[in-house]
């Protein structure tokens, strides 16, 4: 048997969803070393936030991250200086990216042209503009370039095994025919609170408060009530069944936000005015419990008629989408094998420690292909 | 770019899930071949039932495999003469088994030594005596071992995304706590219709009887009703787990064969007898009803208590295990990251087309890796 092999990681982004990562990368390494015949270890040799970095030019391993990030840190390096510390590193390197940031996702091909290999849950990457999509599949070397391999299922769902699903679908032939899900923990929080199946909820607004000041919402929770972050979500889902989704704002979006409160010049403004459209949302809430139905907020694409859109609708209370729990999130797939009863994903779809889950299990397959 | 590498196919077994696999691994090989920048091309070189075999000494590729097996088939030949034949193909093999028998899971341990990769939906492997299960992956490449890579997505829920899911959890550093759900798609349709939700239902026996006309159960329904299918998958599960179970008959597992018929002599004589003990089911379904829930057969899994078992138990009717429709399963994974909202997957677990789903996606992940 020949000797572990050492890979190389860094990091960029040590906010939520970094900072659990790096706990989770911690346990993953200590197990790989203690495994007699794990054929390689891991050295994090870069750590950086939006301002701070910490490596040595020798590339030896980072200890004490936490404290040496507050104290010992050096300026950050441009990324084009990045690719060049990281290319000349004696041995495989693995970059995890766990920032949204844009910047970062555009330089995704030349990365994997260097034969880099990304792990990440930035949606950025995957939902902006079609040519960057196309340009980091074409370099990866799990698409049909010949570069490093790319992993991202914790841009939809957190660690829910979504992308990989789909993947699994499309590669072993399936036609995939709809997609259809609650995508945004804040809006399965905000909905389920709003119109429980069990009847009750509060006002629009109120909930809205509510769940901001249970830390459900963006800091700003026009940033939710937008639906951008669903329609990104769509957008990747679309794209890997096949459709040339132009951007995420290409296909109808609704968004929870009334007109005349586009202007609000603050989050807080925003708020205050909100319950004087209260009556609206109660308008449709009453015609759905005419019906017997409750109303979520969803997504959905439609393969067939190429049609991908995000915003309410009506289920009735027996439907899956209708019984969700909490901020959880539920995606369903139809497809030709699996027939009338969709392939159907459920749990918790947000949350550092399970996006974080979804970063490290990519982060194990890269590995085992890089073995 | 290197040109692309041959990767030989064995296939064993072509019943209902061998017929399916061969159809998808047909369109996945086309798939191949017609991408300009895949790594690998496929020649299934191996086909065999349990008395025919289709092979070349030469290592050709099979072709027109339906007819040419009905009618240019040889005997088959024993397992070690088979390894014998695969291991000297000039390239990397894949074997697939698409049986359920015990002999042909007793050898994984010498095709994985050999270097032979293994993908299969046959539980004995898994789910027989523990020593089997350790010997596979000591030898396995993704186990601890040197050998071939092994995968058996499609031995518990068929295609669903249930093993590899919790791998994922447990490699990342998750704690599973437990593992709950309707693991047969038997089962599942069976109290579906004996107890729906919405109240109704019929007799026990009636519910069986037509279960077994709809093709929903084994040729001898008692081979569902004995519980042993559920055991299996729960055996596989809490072994990935970390719990050492010994054999599926070393929990407790709840027969819905009457003691008194187990002596039957036949399958049709037990459904001629099954009617006498209506009244057992019946009473358990009107205490259920009583407590506003539904009878259902699950398997369960506690990790940290070391308790598997397998039986009826009652459900809230809002609970999404009593919600279940038609014959799907739902697997619900309850661990440290996910809280108290359990991470669930659903759909169909039995039928050929999503079995073999699960055993092609398989060989495209041991191809990646061959790679």
């Amino acid at each position: 048997m020949s000797p572990p092999r050492q890979v190389f990681i860094a990091v960029i982004g040590a906010g939520g969803v970094g900072k659990c990562f790096l706990n989770q990368l911690t346990g993953l390494a200590q197990r790989l070393s203690q495994s007699p015949s794990s054929p390689y270890y891991l050295s994090l040799i870069w750590l950086s936030t939006s301002k701070k970095a910490l490596y040595h030019a020798d590339y030896k391993s980072l200890s004490n991250w936490e404290s040496e990030l507050a104290n010992n840190s050096k300026p950050t390096l441009p990324l084009p200086q990045l690719q060049d510390y990281l290319v000349k590193a004696p041995g495989k390197v693995v970059l995890v990216d766990n920032t949204s940031n844009q910047d970062v996702a555009d330089a995704y091909p030349s990365f994997l042209k260097k034969g880099i290999s990304i792990v990440t849950p930035n949606k950025k990457a995957f939902s902006g503009n079609l040519q960057l999509f196309k340009d980091i599949f074409a370099a990866a070397s799990n698409g049909s370039g010949a570069g490093g391999y790319i992993f991202h299922e914790s841009s939809v769902g957190a660690g829910l095994p979504v992308i990989s699903t789909l993947k699994d679908l499309v590669e072993t032939g399936d036609q995939v025919t709809k997609i259809e899900g609650v995508f945004s923990g804040t809006m399965s929080f905000l909905f389920n609170s709003f119109q429980p199946t069990s009847g009750g909820g509060g006002k629009f607004s109120a909930e809205v408060t509510s769940a901001k000041e249970k830390g459900y919402t963006e800091p700003d929770a026009r940033d939710d009530l937008n639906g951008l972050d669903v329609a990104r979500k769509l957008t990747i889902l679309a794209r890997l069944a096949g459709l040339d989704v132009e951007s995420p704002t290409s296909f109808p979006v609704q968004s929870l936000i009334p007109k005349e409160l586009e202007s609000c010049q603050s989050g807080d403004e925003f708020l205050e005015k909100l319950p004087q459209y209260d009556g609206q949302m109660d308008a449709l809430k009453q015609e759905a419990e005419k019906e017997g139905k409750v109303v979520r907020f969803v997504g959905s694409v439609d393969v067939p008629s190429n049609a991908v859109k995000v915003g309410l609708e009506k289920f009735d209370k027996s439907h899956p989408i209708a019984a969700l729990k909490g901020s959880d999130n539920i995606i369903a797939f139809y497809t030709k094998r699996y027939g009338d009863n969709p392939l159907i994903i459920q749990g918790a779809g947000a949350g550092g420690e399970v996006t974080a889950m979804g970063v490290t299990a990519d982060l194990v397959k890269v590995l085992r292909l890089l073995h």
